[in-house]
């Protein structure tokens, strides 16, 4: 019993790997791809029961719009959203017979499991800290993964009741402590030939433990996407982050 | 509102490291320190909430019989315990009023955890192996902690539904791919100056996954004995094995 | 003062990415990039001084044979050279005014550096492993990279009258250990996602030192095609392994 | 044919390290353990070709004196060395028939190893960062071995003409981007548990090197001692660093 899987924007190339990931495993079958010039409706007679949208911000609603009246569930990466978006997708998803709907600004699945483990792992270490690794042509430092990540960990330390790292710095050269991100220091390397990595380090007495996730080229979002696809029917409604989805 | 513990074998290297924890902690108090020449009565007349006992097998049973029927919880990382023995535990741990026990074989947390989340991200993954790393003194390889490891991934695989995992190998040094548990390969590196490590590694398309402890010197079990001393209460009768204290 | 540089196979995937890398490098001049069906005598009109050649054994030794007897340098990473016909190649080289040429198995700059910096460590540590990780669709494990490493290591710990490693294992799983290359254990993960990655640990009393080397893509050749190229006049008849021109 | 050896501070802390690392070395004959209330005459009588001082400022440089000028090698681990008394023992090692002499700040060999390493590998990559792992008692940040590997990267990149490292970064965390030394971004990082660990990433296109090094308790100088004791003879005069000794 396989899920049928349309693909929306097929031909770009996010969406090309969509296509070969869905063609390469055995309990999806690709019933429609989608382009700028295939009608949504083909979506309907070919029979999918999930879609996946990596297109633009500005078809994306017209997209979620028909297959969620439709009864299609859709697998989202297309960005964009604001409250304001999500609020009429939410909407859309409560009427009876509609599909569900997850939007993840991040399918890559070790990455957000790197999220998804520090902030359990948080509360049990005294200190913690974030190291992101890119190429040298990315425009922020840091990340917004590893400030998101450095957030959930300060989040659950705060939770349990922890209080600020110990740090007995005295004499620092600026900058060498990393950025502050809720009291999380957290350290951005530029490095030619790298990808998208990111190490979360907690220290305990006697011992550390380390989160590490390397993405090594942009296909990495693939099986994120097919985690969703493979769940989304058991999610109704709008869910926003692929770690709602990963039941641990 | 502080937890009033005391601690057997206080005297022991093991428990010296248990009693300086437990001094250092804001929130338990050090009511007793127990050895060859205390009377256990003293755990009642100090009013003892929570025993820590890293002993000997010949007094351990004697220890918690005492223990339980006074009401006083018993973190136990004593060794020796066999079926029969974790029976007749677990009886007294019935009574009315008893005292609550946990007996760990590891209670180095970051191992621990290392266990319980890889656990948690094995199904996301096509493939996952373990590398540990120990001082080239150690009679076993790979480490028992390795293994049961490795078995827990397996398990979690199998679960999800996932076969053997993908390898081309068609020509090989024998031992280069490591040993076989249940599918699950291990590499066991023996090297000089290191004390315990573990990596485990998972890889899906473009990415990989690794969760690593390191265990730097043999005070690395404080923190976890100290996490059960806090929890006891809310975990009555017989439980094995620390992951089933870390709520994640 | 630049550097006029051919390309030969430059339509070839290999050969493209060292069009792209003399493109980009300011002291480098692409004067000509020779296929199939240009003349190589392209190469002396447009006043190469070196070659660079990536493409077939069946074409390579009539290419050097040409651009050697115009004095032409050549860095050559096609495959396929036995001794014959190194020797042939070095017999070319000795004529007066011939081409330097430079062959080599490996230009990923930092793989040939860490089997380079893991020779000269290898003899301060009592304990040495080697432990590679490749895409599991490799045919052979230990990869030849990661044998030729441990080699170099043995050799050196050799030459340095060490003896053979500690290691007190008595209880084993068969390959736990790995596979023993001259006394030097070898392991191979096989992980989806991964490229080509090798890590070398030393172990001496109370520490360790580790050399890692991570291949990210299938470019990682060209810089050290690059140090071929701006160095090769100083190296005059056959050298043979990229080694050989860092300067360490 | 042992090497005869005495040891200056045997006592002490550091000064036991040595004695038992001398007497488990099958080719060091330990022949006098001088403490304060050893007449140093002991030496000459017992007959030691090399003494190992780890001792204090205040009576080195009688120590230093005594030993040289009866031919004695010294290696030297105390501190407060500054440029006359360093001028000072040069001046003692130049009589005829006068003992070598080695100071040195670091013994570890792996820290020493990295940064000479770090020092051969920095031509040949485009991006180089340091990482450094402390203990949060730690005062200082980054390290001072850190800041002396990175000026050594810089000096390095100098040489081979490489100008300044790629970094897209326009919108930034304060701090994130590590702290600047000679160009070479150092990050500091400050965990319970760790001890003393570096980190050196150099990349280039399609791939990274790592040295790593990792102390994992204070008895990691003991093999660098050795190293210095063992090949003294060699070394006439007074040498700085144990780099010098390092015949890579």
């Amino acid at each position: 019993m396989t899920i049928k899987v349309g693909v929306l924007g097929a031909k770009g190339r996010v969406g090309q790997a969509i296509v070969e990931g869905v063609n390469a495993a055995d309990d999806l079958e690709l019933v429609a791809e989608i382009d700028r010039d295939t009608p949504l409706q083909e979506l309907v007679d070919n029979g999918a029961e999930v879609v996946v949208d990596f297109t633009q911000p500005g078809v994306v609603m017209d997209n979620l719009k028909f297959v969620v009246e439709h009864g299609i569930h859709a697998v989202v990466g297309t960005t964009g959203f604001d409250a304001e978006r999500l609020a009429k997708v939410e909407e859309w998803t409560k009427a009876e017979g509609a599909g569900h709907v997850l939007i993840a600004p991040n399918f890559a699945i070790s990455a957000v499991l790197t999220m998804t483990l520090a902030k359990q792992a948080a509360k049990f270490f005294e200190t913690a800290e974030v190291i992101e690794f890119h190429h040298p042509t990315k425009l922020d430092a840091p990340s917004g993964t590893a400030i998101h990540t450095a957030q959930g960990i300060a989040a659950a330390r705060k939770e349990a009741g922890l209080g600020a790292m110990p740090d007995a710095t005295e004499q620092s050269l600026e900058g060498a402590r990393g950025a502050d991100v809720d009291g999380v220091p957290v350290h951005a390397v530029r490095m030619r030939g790298m990808v998208a990595h990111e190490e979360v380090i907690f220290g305990a007495q006697g011992q550390s433990l380390t989160i590490r996730q390397d993405s090594y080229d942009r296909s990495s979002f693939t099986p994120g996407v097919l985690v969703g696809v493979r769940n989304i029917a058991e999610h109704p409604g709008l869910v926003v982050g692929l770690d709602n989805y990963l039941d641990l």
